[in-house]
């Protein structure tokens, strides 16, 4: 391809709604225009770099088994009324009527849909285990679109679905689907990490997330040398908790005016930030509860919901606290409060002489000590891990890195069949619903992800096997140069090599600036050097190599730098 | 592939609702189910089919330097009023809010999209002639979906875009686009032709359309030798006209109760069908509209609507004809007609002593002359071309079939760029709006397009460039000739070729009508004929081959087969 004829407008000007590096990139070096919110056209750099995406997931698909479908984007209300979901999914579900007034909805996902499909189709265990998947525009109506392809409100998903008579079959699969994911992340070259992300909420069942790390990502990443790894919102805590060897000394009610945050108490009392406890009011389906969590550490609201199986949790605001208490916030407390569940941190159990908020605006009470001020029923894990806790599988201080989750595994069980009676014979004659698996991965969203991950002030790094184009020829000078570039450029073509030609009549500069933004891997520049019978191939990461301005030589060390 | 662990539900019943053989078929071959009207499934036998078309489509496209983007199906209301669209597309538009009432519709084309993408970005004459590809879903409300893929709701499409800054540069790049279609038919091995599809409506710029031949299609194409081609709705009649050579006789109106159709008046008067004239009356624009055709010849409605340059013409309801006329349909005719604007074939020219109705019910006139009995101010060419008519290029007689439209290029002008004002600066610095070009090819379609063209009373013979595999193993026996079998898969799998064995625990009968069903170019059985050491191949269209049981010798055999 010559960049002359191209279509990848690039700008030098960041654009207005970016907040991330990728978003800004992808739009500045011409890979995709925003239509609306969270609706993007991929330009042609974007569609080379999608298909070789589309490519690697189909090949490690097919790989272990998974066949191919397509399914239908539109689907009717009716699968999603079997299975309860049309009316519960909620306004990220974007609906829409056909001329005959009948109802149908932008799949947002298509467990329904091929629960439906495989109804009286499979009917018996030994057509079992059997998965399938596709490639395909996954739509949710997100409430605010950002972060460019990340979140956005159309996007291009695999899902695939698998069928088992038996746990230890799903668990098979299950296996194969996570071995080959790992695949995906390796060969689209991100650095990444699987972390176990079981939810309470539906049922216990095993689930995994693949997050690519990336300091703009969505998710809190918490890993060690010995392999563990978890999203901050699961890990739980295995630190020890520190213990307030001293005598209960007697309750007092201080005037702290204006005193609100923790930080704040500490410095007018002038204590340690950890001699506080954060008492914090939520609202659920059974009311409000409070938590009680140590001064220096953050309450996990994920911990919180999970322990008190309620997904509709929520903080409570401002006004409903003033409302229920007729305190303002910052000043709450658990002395003399009455009819309200508890629930504190383990590491409570061990403070002593401790200070919370006065249930009375501008006050706190000091030297607080359970058992004789108030009463605590409920203890359990309620803080967030951070970097340097310990690993709760072999004790060592954790890391911690932000990720984007690109992939996500499910044992569903037997949710769908159930709901939408889908059933097989077992071997005994009984008919008996399927148990099922499903498995996501972010194809676009991989796209965005490549990108946080890699780049630079410069632009975006590609790795090879995702790159737009490989190699790019900067043509530098004419005459001579010019020839053997055009000579070159015809020999790659011709050995395969993956390689775009820049032939536009436009300033080195510009041409440097540009293959740097675009983030091509290689960049052959047949310039100042070739009056030595050199060619310089710089990597996009920086290393410079001269090699002799032979067609052969040249490819030969194409071939090595691609490798590495 | 394993065809035990393949998903190809194979049905022995016909679907209640085919109404022709692909819809069958691919429904019976486990191909495609159906979702809802209109929208199916493409299970992993079509999707494998749609993805070797897929590529055979972008790989033309590429070769004529069109570039892959990827536009988003869920468009803005706001670009379909900017081109007045939104309300002239009519009920076939897919429309949805999103959640803050936004309208947006289902693409049922992207020229809106690509106009706006472009905007701003190609700027000079200099970044011209430019085309844009992408491959991708459209929607379309038929008000009644039918002939399975043939006319479906959501479907995939391969539609392209050009831009020029002259009618030159968009005449080299049609021309380019033309020969590309016509390597695609080519490639995915369907007979075809090419038409002339100029149409009035918009401003008789150039079109053509590639359609294959199908006994099922929509599409009357009539051909000759010479070359040319042409759909029935649109070649011109230049057939020689019968001369009445006759003397005017005197004008009767007979009694003819209850007769009505031509054929009846022929019978019932004793005449030729030729000595009738049909009487048809139209309602359009501006009011009704009396055409009349000798009566052994159709009235061609297309050519009726192009010379009236009226595409809200419609035939008139009886109910509106007795309304204005007082007469009930069968007794039209033009004696005595007022106020009602005549336009007849130029073979009324030599007609004498004609019948037509008598304008009243139960009469018809005989001995009807034009000129004496009633005027004729308009003729014009308005029946339909039949098989056997003179080519209009070299006058031998045409031939006629069926066909299937799978393709469709126009050149479009500037009417897109000039209604959402979309310009480019041309060499002298003058702001001009784009001529462009668009491309359509159905890729959904040209799989149910392959099935109608290429299929007997036992199923589908897939062409073997888009077949979901090209051979399959046909296991027969038990012992020696499954473990050759065996060995022979992998053998062939090694080798590259696409390859599926049938080691389903079913009868050989059961397997020999899957895979006549199905339609796989080859089939290979190691059957009877290996304890004299041979191992048959059968095409899919008859000719069995005995070959030596070796793999390599197969293998070679195969190559040869397939390449035929």
């Amino acid at each position: 391809m010559r960049f002359s004829q191209l279509y990848a407008p690039t700008l030098r000007e960041e654009p207005a709604d970016a907040e991330i590096p990728s978003q800004s990139l992808l739009q500045r070096a011409g890979f995709i225009r925003k239509v609306a919110a969270g609706i993007y056209t991929y330009l042609p750099l974007a569609r080379k770099t999608l298909l070789k995406i589309e490519n690697i997931v189909r090949e490690e698909m097919n790989k272990i088994g998974a066949q191919e479908i397509l399914m239908p984007i539109i689907q009717p209300a009716e699968l999603w009324e079997k299975s309860g979901r049309w009316d519960d999914y909620g306004p990220e579900m974007m609906k829409l009527k056909d001329r005959h007034e009948r109802d149908f909805t932008l799949g947002p996902t298509h467990e329904e849909l091929v629960t439906e499909l495989i109804k009286n189709e499979l009917t018996s265990y030994k057509q079992l285990p059997i998965s399938l998947y596709q490639i395909a525009n996954k739509y949710r109506d997100e409430i605010r679109p950002r972060f460019g392809v990340l979140r956005a409100r159309e996007f291009i998903m695999k899902d695939a679905y698998s069928f088992h008579d038996s746990w230890e079959s799903l668990d098979e699969t299950y296996l194969k689907f996570k071995e080959a994911y790992s695949k995906i992340m390796e060969r689209v070259g991100l650095r990444y990490t699987v972390i176990e992300a079981s939810s309470g909420a539906i049922g216990g069942s095993e689930s995994h997330e693949f997050v690519a790390f990336a300091n703009t990502g969505e998710s809190n990443i918490l890993y060690c040398d010995c392999g563990y790894a978890g999203s901050d919102e699961r890990v739980p805590y295995k630190g020890e908790y520190r213990i307030y060897d001293e005598e209960e000394k007697s309750l007092e009610l201080v005037f702290t005016p204006n005193v609100k945050t923790v930080e704040q108490v500490a410095q007018f009392l002038n204590v340690e930030v950890r001699r506080i406890v954060k008492s914090l009011i939520f609202k659920g389906r059974e009311g409000f509860v409070m938590a009680l969590v140590p001064g220096d550490k953050e309450l996990n609201f994920e911990k919180l919901k999970a322990y008190l199986n309620d997904q509709s949790l929520q903080m409570a605001l401002p006004e409903e606290i003033l409302e229920k208490f007729g305190v303002p916030i910052g000043f709450l407390g658990p002395v003399g409060l009455e009819d309200v569940r508890i629930i504190a941190d383990h590491g409570l159990k061990y403070m002593r002489n401790f200070i919370v908020g006065g249930m009375k605006k501008d006050y706190h009470y000091v030297n607080v000590n359970h058992g004789r001020d108030f009463k605590i029923q409920e203890w359990t894990d309620l803080i967030i891990v951070e970097p340097g806790d310990p690993c709760p599988i072999c004790g060592k201080p954790l890391k911690g890195e932000k990720g984007i989750e690109l992939g996500h595994i499910f044992k569903l069980g037997t949710k769908y069949s159930e709901t939408m009676n889908v059933k097989y014979m077992d071997s005994e004659g009984k008919l008996k619903p399927f148990i099922m698996g499903c498995y996501g991965w972010g194809v676009s969203r991989t796209l965005g992800a490549a990108v946080e991950q890699l780049h630079d002030d410069n632009g975006i790094i590609w790795p090879v096997s995702i790159a737009p184009f490989e190699v790019v020829i900067t043509v530098v000078g004419r005459g001579n140069e010019r020839q053997f570039s055009e000579k070159l450029y015809k020999y790659l073509l011709e050995q395969g090599v993956d390689v775009l030609i820049d032939d536009r009549e436009v300033s080195p500069g510009v041409k440097f600036k540009d293959a740097d933004l675009i983030g091509f891997p290689l960049r052959v520049t047949v310039g100042r050097a070739f009056k030595n019978g050199k060619v310089e191939i710089k990597k996009r990461t920086g290393e410079i190599n001269l090699v002799d301005a032979s067609e052969g030589k040249i490819f030969e060390m194409i071939g090595n730098l691609l490798k590495k």
